[in-house]
């Protein structure tokens, strides 16, 4: 089969080089709305052409959309208004809810599945595509029950071949999940170098003392605006949430810490240690 | 010269590798006050030879302090007591001012080196030693004009063995870094495991949706309460400062998410990408 690729950053580029290493598609072409990008792109020999939105639309029997969130709001409504029934498109972004109630009543709409790779690194664009990237990470599949039974099996063939495992849920428990386990992490490593950065510039040589605990907390706070300003407005209400339980389990240990309460501050690191168990 | 290591865990274990294959060593020799790490590190070889912490004082032309900082403020003291002028003892704590006032006045002071290799995982005890923990990372020196030429020439033929580069400090300037830069990452990763454990909790299945960026986020909350524990206690007013700075940037962001300031939240990521520039 012919695979589009629109987007080809990491999450893009990533799938056209482990799609091509499964040897599933005849034919694997891209577009994307960097001129550079898409140059660079076809330098890797991530994909066999570089075309327009129009064609990848057109060409692909499964066209997958990669890029930010806000772009596939804009760009999901036009690929289904124009999708053949023997087509499949897979949107990959980080949020579900606006975008299922932005297609829930198109005459396409069982053409669409919605999907959430959980998998990623902080950097973005061609160069950062990485082989094996989703290898034995989970893929999040939502309202399943809204997309055809043939657009379902494509877009498991696809996932399967890159190492991706199954989940199905709705969107709504998706976001619910991802503001918790992708969409917190973010916010918690920005403030972290926020703080930090604050008091490197009054005078302290911070990062250079740095080593990797500190790497390892703050590393998505890497991440760019232009993908996680629209994942932030996109999934507000469960990420406001998660960010309030959040500052109130901070705010337990800072009093335990303020208190001088050994006794509560080991309670709490022993919680926390649970996650040990659960990773 | 010989070489003591009382503490045979992931610090002490890690030394114990990297100055064997450094050939610095005629002998080490350790001490633990657990008996099965003891033995445990015997069995691994990394040291030659288990003794109680009475003969490694005793052995050691250079003695590493390898325990968690409640244990080194009760040992240095009975160290410094009984050091002969031939011998450096090296602390390898995560703290240093309440330290430093503990030993000010004693009359072996010089004999005492502080000093804070900034590396380290989330595991411990003498299975967690890594060989090349500490190549490439920072060693903090701290109040240096208070040890004698020989003991910091010691010292730093040592952190110079296992591949560690130097940055010289005063106590104080170490446990205010030290908080930001170490302590404060650890604060973040235990109160987001204990946020996402609380929506796990209410049925929601976190750990097994996550991602590489949520393992790397939350990895310091598997650290233990033994070892950390202390450390917030002894350096509790400067961890508080940086908790309150963290909680201030994190309601930065929380304030400018609920806004809908989509503006105010791409300045927000901006000035944190910006840590990619300083690690």
């Amino acid at each position: 089969m012919t695979i589009s690729l629109i987007g080809l950053g990491l999450i893009g580029g990533s799938f056209a080089k482990d799609l091509r290493a499964a040897g599933l598609a005849d034919e694997l072409v891209g577009a994307d709305a960097s001129p550079e990008h898409a140059a660079r792109a076809l330098t890797l020999g991530l994909v066999d052409r570089v075309v327009t939105v129009e064609e990848a639309l057109a060409l692909g029997d499964a066209v997958l959309l990669a890029v930010p969130v806000d772009a596939i709001m804009a760009l999901l409504p036009r690929a289904l208004d124009t999708v053949r029934a023997d087509q499949t498109v897979i949107d990959l972004g980080s949020t579900k809810c606006q975008l299922a109630e932005a297609v829930r009543e198109h005459p396409n709409r069982e053409r669409y599945i919605a999907a959430h790779p959980m998998a990623g690194t902080e950097n973005a664009g061609p160069d950062a595509a990485l082989s094996g990237l989703f290898k034995g990470k989970t893929v999040l599949l939502c309202d399943l029950e809204w997309s055809a039974p043939d657009a379902c099996k494509t877009a498991l063939e696809i996932f399967h071949a890159v190492g991706l495992k199954f989940e199905f849920m709705t969107s709504e428990q998706h976001d619910r999940h991802a503001a918790y386990v992708s969409h917190l992490s973010h916010v918690a490593a920005y403030a972290l170098s926020l703080a930090v950065q604050t008091e490197e510039k009054a005078g302290y040589a911070v990062p250079r003392l740095a080593g990797g605990g500190f790497a390892s907390t703050v590393r998505l706070a890497k991440s760019a605006p232009a993908m996680w300003v629209p994942i932030f407005q996109q999934n507000r209400e469960h990420v406001l949430k998660a960010v309030d339980a959040f500052a109130a389990r901070l705010g337990e240990f800072r009093d335990a810490l303020a208190a001088g309460d050994q006794a509560r501050l080991e309670t709490l690191i022993r919680e926390a240690n649970h996650i040990r168990d659960l990773l």
